[in-house]
């Protein structure tokens, strides 16, 4: 997984069916030497903007839906406690 | 997922039968430390050329065909609305 | 997998509720060009701050769990003996 | 998918057996700031060096062969016409 | 895949218990712009250090096994012949 940081909710009006329903979010990585990539990911927790979450990215994202038929290849599952240190 | 910008359609005579049909794009990734770098990608949802996309990379990719012999690992899964910020 | 040192726990009250009950941790990859990156992962071998451990990626991850439905992508598989040169 | 130069054809003796009548090639990663990572693909289809090619990586270059039990990670899926701007 | 040196052996005495058994090194990525990327790869050939190895992540690192419960990523799936060219 990665830590980030929420940026924007991104809107897509068109998309693949199979994402209606959705929320995306821009979220840029925090710590070490990727710091400041942009991704984006779904996000089913709803997570605010500035919050640091957890993102975990590939195959396993798809596990956080309980769906396998879902286009996605980042998800948040979790939020990074506020005192928490990375 | 990744935000990107489509360039050009990439044109292939000599490919995998099971690609036959199958438009793909160049695209280039938007926002972030990754930014500029330049990924090819199906596209089924009919982007145009300077359009803003989101990109699914990795097995996921496959979910957008709803078939699972298609070697190909990114696909254009939405286009971002105009006005909206990354 | 790469070879990381273990930072620090990672907490997150707020998360996937598959996720209940596994640890997590931040990881700093050592060695090559890529030392520096800063990762997250489930550790259930109980590492220490401090201690070098193998971290597996990707869909493999999930092997460490015996469980197909757990959203990671990161685990520690290993703690690398300490007079073990890289 | 990345847009890359055919270099060199790699040859190994000792392998696994199931890779036993592959062909494999180094090929060089074309445009963006990804340009000039080496990496090596299968190649079914009969590439030649210094021919643009289409190269999938992951999981999804095992569908290329229609064989699930072969460890390759890429593998050439599509040559670009010679005309094609990337 | 990509082409690598191999570097050390690397003994991790707790590890998972299904890994018990494989042999793990140490490899250095060679060529392009990855060269000097260190990565930990299972190792089922007996490749030496200072060899060139090909190595396959991801998934289809678990191909080389023959077995999908073990927690590996990176696997060495040949050893590239001495005079073979990059």
């Amino acid at each position: 997984m990665i830590a980030a940081i929420v940026m924007n909710s991104i809107w897509s009006t068109r998309k693949a069916d199979s994402l209606i329903g959705l929320k995306f979010v821009s979220v840029e990585v925090l710590g070490g030497i990727d710091a400041g990539r942009l991704l984006i990911a779904a996000d089913t927790i709803g997570a605010g903007v500035g919050e640091r979450v957890l993102v975990c990215n590939g195959s396993s994202a798809r596990k956080m839906l309980g769906r396998e038929d879902v286009p996605i290849d980042a998800v948040i599952i979790g939020i990074i406690d506020e005192d928490c240190k990375l």
